[in-house]
């Protein structure tokens, strides 16, 4: 039995998320195992690094699947590939290293969250950016970000529904800056709660309009009550950036986690 | 009656070009007109600066029509974008000043070609971008490129199927750079030939991953013969990015063009 690490990178907007569901919903995982499947000659089961929701994209999702077919790295690429949607698409192959587990590996997570900060929407970018008439102050929201970075209780920040043992987060980083008429936000921690990601993004962009003073990041943090955390961020400017595991993986290292503290540690999951 | 200008973005792929087409194919212009029309309450026809082809998209697509209704330059982007699908967005509203006309006012176009320089395609980009899995060197295709800067007979760029009398051009500039894993070119020029951008762009992709070299743009220019051009590049790469105008029609001009001279003239129009 062998263990083949992907990077995929998919559009989210026509996907019922990555999970798979009951009553044949179009997801992510469906279709990835679904080619990995055919490739492999039989069922395999694929494991990512973290789930996203309906309507979040990825530029680099790592999964993992375990298999007895004997392929070369580029037969998988090719034979994956023209087995999937065109939404979806296989960036690399590696086979697994030692003990890999495409969640339990991985050291951090990073994602990016795209604003289009404009009059008018764009046709364009429609499905991939989340669209604010209103000007955003993106150096305003950098400050505020800042007071998330390190170890906190993220309750005010996970969804009601988070099914996370402990709300307990190391935040590595959170950078906001303005391109053009986008304002992103980058964003990495060595994991995430349910709707973490896109609470940050509501709450800095209250900030950023000039509703909310800099230091409600703050506060929301001292009391730990999502009731008054603010507005969810709509999903399709959500885009999981990429992963972070141990060198010894060998794996593909996106360049922003050159940021990361050299003794980042991985995530202690529960269970 | 007035004269109405509008800005217009649109993602190109599930339209049938710009051109309002029998037999009720999806254009863009049948979108604008009809969602005008609407509003004005009257049937309008819409003129633009260029028509494009099936599967390109516009970052700043500028028409104008001409209309007895009178409503705010509000009323107009409000009213116009509720009847469009969403891959179609006006994004400003100004009248027309003078004598305007979309097409035969304009100074220069402003095209932009994005290739997507990778071993993999994109699941994010699919419609959006031309891949190339083969290495371009984006500074060899820049140094080609210069030598159709200028005035010149683009016989050995433009579609056989051309209808414009005249092959002659005034190239203000090509450049092209490589963004991370994207290889761009931006070029502008008083009016372009039908496929002209694409076929420029095949050309210089064949120089770029070396098949050819250097000199062969200057050779294609002296020789005068579409049948030796090259590939087309596919449409999917392409945007309208931008027109200009003289400054007396008072609408908003895209930072590109301050690379334009000083006395930049209108194309005159063959009729």
């Amino acid at each position: 039995m062998q263990r083949i690490v992907l990077g995929v990178e998919y559009d989210g907007s026509a996907f019922f998320g990555w999970q798979w569901q009951e009553g044949g919903l179009r997801t992510v995982q469906d279709a990835v195992q679904h080619a990995a499947s055919k490739v492999a000659d039989h069922a395999v089961t694929i494991i990512c690094t973290g789930r996203t929701d309906t309507g979040v994209h990825a530029l680099e999702q790592v999964v993992h699947f375990d298999t007895h077919a004997e392929r070369s790295h580029r037969s998988w690429l090719l034979g994956i590939n023209a087995n999937l949607p065109d939404d979806v698409r296989v960036i690399w192959v590696r086979a697994a290293v030692d003990d890999f587990h495409a969640r339990y590996s991985a050291i951090a997570r990073f994602y990016r969250y795209i604003i289009l900060n404009r009059p008018t929407r764009s046709a364009l970018q429609r499905d991939r950016v989340t669209w604010c008439q209103h000007h955003l102050d993106a150096e305003r929201m950098h400050q505020a970000a800042q007071a998330l970075v390190g170890t906190h209780d993220f309750t005010s920040f996970r969804a009601l529904k988070c099914q996370s043992v402990s709300p307990m987060r190391l935040m590595h980083f959170v950078e906001v800056y303005r391109q053009d008429e986008q304002v992103i936000m980058d964003i990495s921690a060595n994991a995430f709660l349910h709707h973490m990601v896109r609470n940050i993004a509501g709450v800095l962009m209250s900030i950023g309009s000039g509703d909310k003073p800099i230091q409600w990041t703050q506060e929301l943090l001292t009391c730990k009550n999502r009731q008054i955390g603010g507005v969810t961020a709509p999903p399709h400017g959500l885009y999981l950036g990429g992963v972070y595991y141990p060198e010894k993986y060998c794996l593909p290292k996106h360049i922003i986690f050159n940021k990361l503290p050299a003794n980042a540690q991985r995530f202690q999951h529960e269970t």
